[in-house]
């Protein structure tokens, strides 16, 4: 897998946009070490999604790339996917739920995207797209069980392991654990001695109980404002890597995660959504204690007006 | 006043963020240009007003210096005058009138200062300010009306021209004109041939009819969400500058102010408060055109979140 991240560094670059490091005196004092944060708010599509369906759309061959691409999605892989291929010359049909928000759909089908509805009562997401693409002959990319996926998310922590010298601590949000996974292997391999430790919503627990039991666990209905990590389980391919490379999961309150938006925002001027702060959620509340030279992903930015406004008045 | 641009740009050396550029694809194809935002959101105090408050207060002298020094804003120069206090050990009055927003005065509270309320209806704050500096031997740091203040504003466009070649236009926001002064000081003594163009709400438009007229001009309440430009008239000094190196002042509405905070928020993901994103104002709405490469002084990220919760629900 480390070889398919290097891979995906080299395709990405001039591609994907480096993001910057930001730092806060504040939160250095608050936590008592030097915190860098990793803005993948200011990815392309506003979260790291893109790195991974751009490494994954980019590698299809001419007949693959012809008959085009489909995902099952209302977030930010939505809208990766929507722009990676937009860029690549591939259509993209998209599998929402008819009742995603109408901000995302329309951000979607603003990258070009296809999107195809689906009543979420009367069959899985998953099945919807399988059937789409038996028909049409999309290949499906899906947002995180996935090698091509797990290694282009992979290359946010390769970067920033150029940026940062001596990390001793890298926190990475986990939902679904494409960026987690990738991120481990990364780590490892470049710099084995930094400590990789995973965050997650208290709400949604199942990487965390994964991760402590040896066996893949599920959430049904994860509860937490962080909506990129509502998922159910971690995917088959990334809880391998995940056992095999990360240090710890821990998890946190949505009472932490709100403080840690509230913070980046009028600390650091710094417009993450709910998932993206998780890893300053751990910071801040102690979930898990700084290391002298402690990076964060912030990974990503896209919150509706209304989240934050209500994360805001608490 | 160039030379004191490039003495406080030496002093400020490694005292102030040397804060960085950002750019936004959908920006560029919305106007049609290259454009580079300065993002003094992201300077200490989360504004650029640091930059004029430190080089003030690090030139007093012995003798100044242990009696104090003492100011009045309610805004951005109030935390700036603060912090600028407590690292050059220097102890700060903030004179705030009593109804002041709580969280601007603990703000200023938070950096050190002293807080001294006034009524306004009962005494300007400027004679009020006045007569405790002669109670109390303190040396005013006044917000705008000030050469070292000036100065120290100029130092965001000295970097600026550093840090991106070949600029043809630069958008300054206008309040009291002390950055606007500055950055037209610094501007025309390093790249002559780039326009340099302010930018006011019109509901405060006094600078733009000061310029247009060439006398002084006021505004007795200006309406406006921009708050850090509610000022009623451009310093004297700064008016003689501007009027000597500014190539224009332009006007944008209110509705025009919030579309640019929310662009800003939805698609940089970067927090600018109203005055900050008047550059931002002045190119999505056409009130200025875009050069080929423009660069925005994004002046300050200070908003509460009543405020921005108001302009996303819009």
């Amino acid at each position: 897998m480390f070889d398919e991240i290097q891979a995906a560094h080299d395709r990405l670059d001039g591609v994907a946009n480096r993001t910057p490091i930001h730092t806060s005196r504040t939160l250095d004092e608050r936590v008592g070490a030097q915190v860098f944060l990793k803005c993948e708010n200011f990815q392309r599509v506003g979260a790291f999604k893109f790195r991974g369906a751009y490494n994954a759309i980019s590698q299809l061959d001419e007949r693959q790339r012809a008959a085009g691409v489909l995902t099952f999605s209302s977030g930010n892989h939505a809208q990766a996917v929507a722009l990676a291929g937009r860029l690549l010359g591939v259509e993209t049909t998209v599998v929402m739920p008819t009742d995603a928000p109408v901000i995302k759909r329309l951000a979607t089908e603003g990258y070009g995207a296809r999107v195809v509805e689906y009543d979420a009562g009367e069959a899985s997401r998953e099945e919807i797209a399988k059937r789409l693409c038996a028909e049409g002959g999309q290949t499906l990319i899906p947002p995180f069980d996935y090698a091509h996926v797990i290694a282009g998310q992979g290359t946010a922590v390769m970067e920033l392991l150029e940026q940062v010298e001596g990390l001793d601590l890298i926190l990475v949000p986990v939902g679904g654990g494409g960026l987690l996974a990738g991120s481990a292997v990364a780590c490892k391999n470049v710099r084995p001695e930094c400590r990789i430790v995973g965050v997650e919503p208290a709400g949604g627990d199942d990487a965390a109980r994964s991760f402590r039991t040896g066996v893949l666990q599920s959430v049904d209905k994860p509860q937490t404002i962080a909506d990129g990590t509502r998922t159910n389980s971690l995917g088959k391919l990334n809880f391998e890597l995940i056992r095999r490379h990360v240090d710890d999961i821990r998890t946190v309150s949505e009472a932490a995660i709100e403080d840690a938006v509230r913070f980046l925002y009028y600390r650091t001027k710094l417009v993450v959504e709910p998932s993206g702060a998780l890893g300053v959620a751990a910071l801040l509340s102690g979930a898990v204690e700084a290391a002298p030279r402690t990076a964060v992903i912030l990974s990503g930015g896209n919150m509706d007006g209304s989240t934050l406004a209500a994360i805001l008045s608490r």
